[in-house]
């Protein structure tokens, strides 16, 4: 889409069923106040697809935002969502494929014939067209690719034999590059021009890069700074050279890293050679960020991907295979607790006091890694401040060890009128939180030195290493002490 | 900042000292492979500054991207960064203050004296020069304000009169508007006159908004598209008028999902009247989105904050009462445990099984916890889909549940030879399942409906649930079956 099809674009976004003021869109019939779909509207599209009613379906659903209708296609059930996209397929522009989460994307799609998803991959830019084909199975991905020009095509199979994840897999291929030694004026007559062509131009741009003959980045301008520059002015003397350039390889972890360091908006990906291939945009990057900061919580928790659309049997599989693994350290921690079978039938108030300690260690350590994790993702953890971090969680582990051991042993030695059994079980919450607090740190750093993700894998140590200790050392100083 | 010391400013940057091509930042004397710091470089410059070779230090830290040197006063120890500060002086560009961690730019402030503050203020943007004094101690912020020039200091007040947070406190009040019914040459003449004097434009702005005589936006243009179009359309003719707009008391985190949602770049914000006070522009959500997302791990740990450059009693107090308050927990849970102490003390094979059933629990709860937050944190699980979320949930603890039991049903029953002991366990371990299941998603769900932070309050009630279940189910079919 460029500029001859803009102003047509324009006057539909300003035609009264677009939704006029957008405060509309907060307090309406169809929406709450957090700016979410109401589970009325819902449930009256589910019902009109229920009674195959698709011309009230349709009236329903057509003044919605794109990014709603993208939404409601993700409140409604699976079940539903290939009779939805049939009776709104007009609807389904590149803005709702973009904005649809990737299972409920893959329902859709398969809902649709070959040519269809063809039409639609055509509209979109190549990064959302990738996002749209790469999860389809081989056989329907080549039927689709068939389907398209092949300048599309094309432009998709090579975004296709990047990995996964990697920017040159999500870069955008459209983007502005002109030559140096051209003028602010010579610069917007151009943009003018092209503009007159649907596809020369990207539908947005946020910078325009400059390069030499061999195509490679020599410097970037923002657009704001070229609109106020008087013409005669040369690009050169507008531009920056300095700019921060993403190679192709470049995981998207390290792209969203970039993004938030160096505040960019949009960046020039270079391909092996040095040349200009593409862009990623901030708008991009942002779902990505998201997705990054957030997953975190759902890795050290073993919940795998986490995302409420995944088929069910995936989410068993990711979750179980977790549980299981679980429960060998359990039975680990267990086996030590077998040891001191003898000590627990002769007075069993231990067996009821040893959960506090391991619990509480546990606690204890899933907050250093929580923290650490964390640290590590954000890059505010490297090697030049292991050691002082190290320190500081042994100190805090140190603080709050003495703190509970203070009030568990105190409490212990008063209620069960036994000071040496406060002494012991005291003693043991200092030691398993030195032990929560080294764990919780060191786990992650080492995965993370041997490049394991450590928001994967730290847990099951972790939780080990505290609930071990947390047996032994009570179960441990208990005998040692005599009281058992 | 404006575009007559734009070109001088481009010159600067294309000097060798800059770094010359971007490439040499990765890979070179003072980054590491991932463009981080090496801790060489950090050695070399606390050696420097310890031996009070101020030049040398400033040598050191000159080449530096901004961004790496906020990175440089995080890495070095607290004890470091007022002389670190003193040092470069020079160096602390906007960019560098607004990169900064919060506690770090503390730690920096304060070692500088009042007018060097308000000089450092009044070259940032508004919402930068807030961050920077919103968190000085009221005298020193008033000492920072009397040295500031009256417009910047009335700009800074009126952000401060908003709660932290929110929209108006965030925003920055540079922006471009223009009225209706001037054509796209109009548009352009007056930025390039306007970019003659330095506070009239912002440094960066990436649309133009269209404002009616009573100031209220009516209409929003890319920048993009004000240069692919001839200068005698008018604006209203490129202009998209359905735009979001962005309360000046919207919370950061419904920003961050508009940004999200939309896949803004930058938003007008409107205050009461809708009237036109602001823009937030993706830069700044993009740190809000990452903090938002990251901050559920942390939440969900109890360890606060989770900021490792937190002064340390912060850290303790901040984890501590967290860990005091599943030590209460934790008690709650053995007093279920004492109630069989006689069973235990007959028979202590199951007190060794028991953390087993609890504790495998407690990981299910824990997986659909952190599901649960985040899909109900990126407004994934709305009240429209709350009943298809617990359902998927329980059918989920089910299959796990089931799976659970038969391994560990069945390892116990061969392991001590005793089938009914394994039975015990077994169903122990689906009852335990489904309670964490339910109770992971109905904790936070109901937290939700309460205005509660469901990251902050859940893991509390969960484990609650599946530590006192997992010991009362267990023991207590120990007992009715004559286990023990």
């Amino acid at each position: 889409m460029a500029s001859d099809d803009l102003i047509d674009e324009e006057l539909r976004r300003d035609s009264p069923e677009e939704g006029g003021k957008p405060d509309d869109r907060v307090d309406d019939e169809r929406h709450d106040e957090e700016n979410r779909l109401k589970p009325e509207f819902v449930r009256r599209v589910v019902d009109a697809l229920e009674d195959g009613d698709k011309s009230e379906v349709y009236d329903l659903v057509e003044p919605l935002h794109p990014a709603d209708v993208a939404d409601l296609f993700e409140l409604v059930g699976r079940e539903d969502r290939s009779a939805l996209a049939e009776a709104v397929s007009d609807l389904l522009s590149s803005e709702v494929i973009s904005e649809l989460n990737d299972y409920v994307r893959e329902d859709m799609i398969d809902a649709l014939p070959a040519y269809a998803v063809a039409e639609i991959a055509e509209q979109l830019e190549t990064d959302d067209a990738v996002q749209l084909i790469e999860d389809l199975d081989p056989r329907d991905q080549a039927a689709v690719l068939a389907e398209m020009e092949p300048e599309d095509r094309a432009a998709i199979e090579s975004a296709l034999s990047y990995p996964e994840e990697t920017a040159g897999r999500l870069m955008q291929r459209e983007f502005v590059a002109v030559p140096e030694h051209i003028t602010v004026g010579d610069l917007i007559d151009f943009l003018r021009d092209e503009a007159s062509d649907p596809d020369a131009l990207p539908t947005d741009f946020f910078e325009i890069f400059v390069v030499d003959p061999a195509h490679r980045p020599v410097g970037t301008c923002q657009l704001s700074w070229i609109l106020r520059t008087p013409r005669h002015i040369g690009l050169t003397d507008v531009m920056k050279r300095d700019q921060t350039l993403i190679p192709v390889t470049a995981d998207q972890e390290e792209v969203a890293l970039m993004f938030q360091k160096y505040g960019l908006i949009s960046a020039a990906v270079v391909d092996e050679a040095g040349r200009l291939v593409g862009q990623m945009t901030v708008d991009d990057v942002v779902h990505i960020i998201s997705e990054e900061a957030g997953e975190d919580a759902l890795l050290l928790s073993g919940a795998g991907d986490g995302d409420i659309n995944e088929p069910i049997l995936l989410t068993v599989r990711a979750r179980l295979s977790w549980l299981v693994i679980n429960l060998g350290t359990a039975m680990l921690a267990a086996s030590v607790v077998s040891y001191f079978q003898d000590a627990i039938a002769k007075f069993a108030l231990l067996a009821v006091l040893m959960p506090i300690v391991s619990g509480m260690g546990g606690n204890a350590g899933t907050q250093t890694l929580a923290v650490t994790v964390r640290a590590l993702a954000t890059n505010q953890l490297t090697s030049a401040n292991t050691w002082r971090a190290i320190g500081r969680e042994l100190t805090i582990a140190s603080a709050n060890g003495m703190a509970l051991a203070i009030l568990i042993g105190g409490g212990t030695a008063l209620v069960f009128d036994n000071p040496l059994l406060g002494a012991v079980i005291g003693t043991a919450m200092i030691i398993n939180n030195l032990t929560a607090g080294m764990a919780g740190i060191a786990v992650p750093v080492t995965l993370e030195r041997l490049r394991i993700d450590p928001a994967v894998s730290s847990a099951v140590f972790v939780t080990t290493a505290t609930d071990v200790m947390g047996f032994f050392s009570f179960l441990g100083l208990a005998v040692l002490t005599g009281l058992a």
